[in-house]
């Protein structure tokens, strides 16, 4: 029997949620990064296949690595945001399947096709990062997703050599209420949905 | 100052919440479709895109043109499921921009580059997906999301002369807890993140 959440559940996660623009001083530890992930990964992707990969930044150094591929209005938030997470997928994913989902030969529908392969590291991997702002918000951090970057400087500094390639980023920590943007209008249930 | 959830929603959320094989025949109101969908569309997106569309398939007779698309071990489970939801995408989803996002012309980023528009409605509409998905088990039902079955089938008879495309489905209702399969492994925090 599921247990629904209650109103202040919901906007912790939904309708008081934010993405923010600035950040407190205040820290995030490893630790709670950890229990993020360990929610995030429990979300379900197809056949468990699993394919996203996070990296996260909190060191100076890395920020810097980072900061000559952002878009400029993303520079100032994401310097100082206490953790930016470089969403990716790993392109050989289906590599980890013998273990994910052991009781088919699930590595092979994934060999044989490229675009198969592509296709399922982005939708999945898209998922998970979905799961991923959604835990965090559920252990009280704030984030701030961003595809205004150049994925190939990411890949370049963050990936070379390896079979991970950046999805997008997201901000961490505990937002700073006073450079929230104002609610951007949603579509109503009649321009985004059907009943059939 | 963002309140954490506590163990209950989490188990709700992530930690107990568990893709469906088999449903009770309690239904899911038109009401409570239409609640899912306030929550699942104030997710975040990239200016505020919000490119999926959603069709709440629920009658037989829908049913019925959904099922030639499905692959063999996703047809009971689907017939017999409350509420199949097709997750969608508008390939001109750009279109609403003027009035999603009004202080820039955003639409223009979309129009010049189809490519650019393709990854933009994907990976917005999958994680809108998965804000569903959540917003789902927030309000106390449980999910089967599935991507087993022919997308090209699906645009066909569902979408055929609109500018929807179909990303992926959904199952919705209560899970009959008989019929979940054992939890599979997830990747350990070092197989899947880094910290830099």
């Amino acid at each position: 029997m599921t247990q629904a959440l209650d109103a202040a559940a919901l906007a912790t996660l939904f309708t008081e949620a934010r993405s923010q623009n600035g950040w407190t001083p205040e820290p995030v530890s490893d630790d709670l990064l950890r229990q993020v992930y360990d929610l995030a990964r429990m979300g379900p992707t197809s056949a468990n296949c699993s394919p996203a990969r996070f990296v996260f930044v909190r060191t100076p150094e890395a920020k810097e690595r980072l900061k000559p591929a952002l878009s400029a209005s993303n520079v100032d938030k994401t310097m100082t945001a206490p953790v930016t997470v470089i969403v990716a997928w790993d392109k050989t994913f289906y590599d980890k399947l013998p273990a994910l989902f052991p009781h088919a030969d699930a590595r092979a529908w994934f060999t044989g096709s490229p675009e198969v392969a592509h296709e399922t590291a982005f939708r999945n991997g898209t998922l998970q990062a979905a799961y991923l702002i959604l835990a965090a918000r559920a252990l009280g951090l704030d984030a701030g997703p961003m595809s205004g970057f150049d994925k190939a400087k990411v890949d370049a500094e963050f990936f070379d050599g390896t079979t991970w390639t950046v999805n997008f980023i997201v901000n961490l920590g505990h937002g700073d209420a006073s450079k929230v943007f104002g609610r951007l209008p949603r579509l109503a249930f009649d321009e985004a949905c059907t009943l059939a």
